[in-house]
């Protein structure tokens, strides 16, 4: 059972996991240096957990200990108690939510390791925003895709809007990241995967006629909003796809093109 | 040729029709009863241009002048040259994109008009979030929906954030609003469209099993983001779709969702 711990000072220093949270640049050194992410409101502190996430601490407003009054019995992390304004003062933001933790992270996988049992999996490229990475892997989560390779820039799943904007899917579909680009791309083909690069090109093959879903092994390669796929990575493809647009239409935004190209890979399977 | 304006005075009555932006509340209002909406940054105020929308004033910041001089050039309307804290203290905010229009409404078309001649429509309901209409619009026009229609409580598709986020797409694919609903459904039964609702409820026939995009005629229903459709418009559908969902998902997000359904009932159709 966790110690519930009021807290009413604003330096201190057990408080130091959730400060300065609007700071985007100081979060995104910090978190992995640190081994920790943030987890924002109830839900998707609850999946944090159920996911195996070991958790370092809570910091909960007061109406939120009842509501989370289970989870504080069963972890022992502790839990510090503070006013609203306090944690408006620490952390730099008005906490809607209520509800914040910090939560340890693991080790992630082997691309291979990943790679070996998957049959869909989605490869992104420099996708740096965090709210696209969230929606993108929400999306995977919810059309069945059973993994997501990350280029070296691509941003972290485990910032806190990326966490929030995926409500918590990336911690359920496993995820790694490849050590070169677009060299990794490789061990993806020797792994027994055909690699589909989606692409607004004219010379793509549609997606519905290339019919994705029929292929045994998949990994769909997509690239940044705006910037789409770069040149290597499209020439490291083994074929190029797009999504049939509309006349006049310049494209779908990133999160719409993955939900889309999701689908195609993944319907007219049998389900699980 | 417009004339160009160099007003110094935030008060100037010249410039009421760009006040109070960030007041949703009361630019919501204002907008449908003066009969204007608000275009904001270059691409969207040549698109609206280009869609026959004319044009009541623009207000750019200076160096905005000479990249929309042709367009300046081209139409009757006064151009007001202010300066970016001007803007600010007019608008409410910094205009990042340096360049507004207010631009004049046209009347919308009646919903049979819209029937006649569509064959693939979507058919809101409750979809009040500005964010959201703008990119299930975006969606519609990139995958081939014909036209959208709207139930009478959802969002403007011409407030500033919709046209935005649309990129424009609101001005590209014809709308209607329904008077009455679930009543107005009826009309669009009696056009020959099948009434698709969009659910994640088990007991719905998955997309890709229902294979609308052999249908002649199909008006795809989607709900609010959360909410979903409503009792009474599931009521009053032909057949429930669902997207094939992995174990343990709860839902993709609508603008995702949206796209999914769109995709499904337009692909596989010859591109026109």
């Amino acid at each position: 059972m966790a110690e519930l711990i009021t807290i009413d000072d604003p330096d201190d220093p057990r408080l130091s996991d959730y400060t300065g949270l609007t700071d985007v640049e100081l979060r995104r050194r910090r978190e992995p240096a640190e081994g920790l992410f943030i987890a924002e409101g109830e839900k998707v502190i609850r999946r944090a957990k159920q996911a195996g996430y070991e958790m370092r601490s809570m910091l909960l407003s007061a109406k939120w200990v009842d509501v989370m009054r289970d989870v504080i019995d069963e972890v022992p992390a502790p839990v510090y108690a503070v006013q609203p304004d306090l944690a408006e003062r620490v952390t730099g933001y008005h906490v809607h939510r209520g509800a914040l933790a910090s939560m340890q992270r693991k080790p992630l996988p082997d691309a291979t390791e990943l790679l070996g049992t998957a049959r869909r999996v989605a490869v992104m490229e420099s996708v740096n925003d965090h709210t696209n990475i969230g929606a993108i892997f929400r999306s995977a989560a919810a059309l069945g895709m059973d993994a997501v390779l990350l280029s070296p820039d691509c941003a972290d799943p485990l910032y806190r809007r990326s966490v929030k904007v995926s409500m918590g899917a990336v911690f359920s579909v496993p995820y790694a990241r490849l050590d070169t680009w677009p060299r990794g791309l490789e061990a993806v083909r020797e792994a027994g995967f055909k690699l589909l690069a989606l692409t607004p090109a004219d010379r793509a093959t549609s997606i519905d006629e290339a019919a994705p879903h029929r292929l045994d092994r998949v990994a769909l390669m997509l690239g940044a909003e705006g910037e789409g796929l770069s040149t290597q990575a499209l020439r490291a493809a083994d074929e190029w796809v797009r999504i049939p647009m509309a006349h006049g239409v310049d494209s779908l935004n990133v999160g719409a093109a993955a939900a889309v190209a999701f689908y195609a890979v993944t319907s007219g399977r049998p389900q699980p």
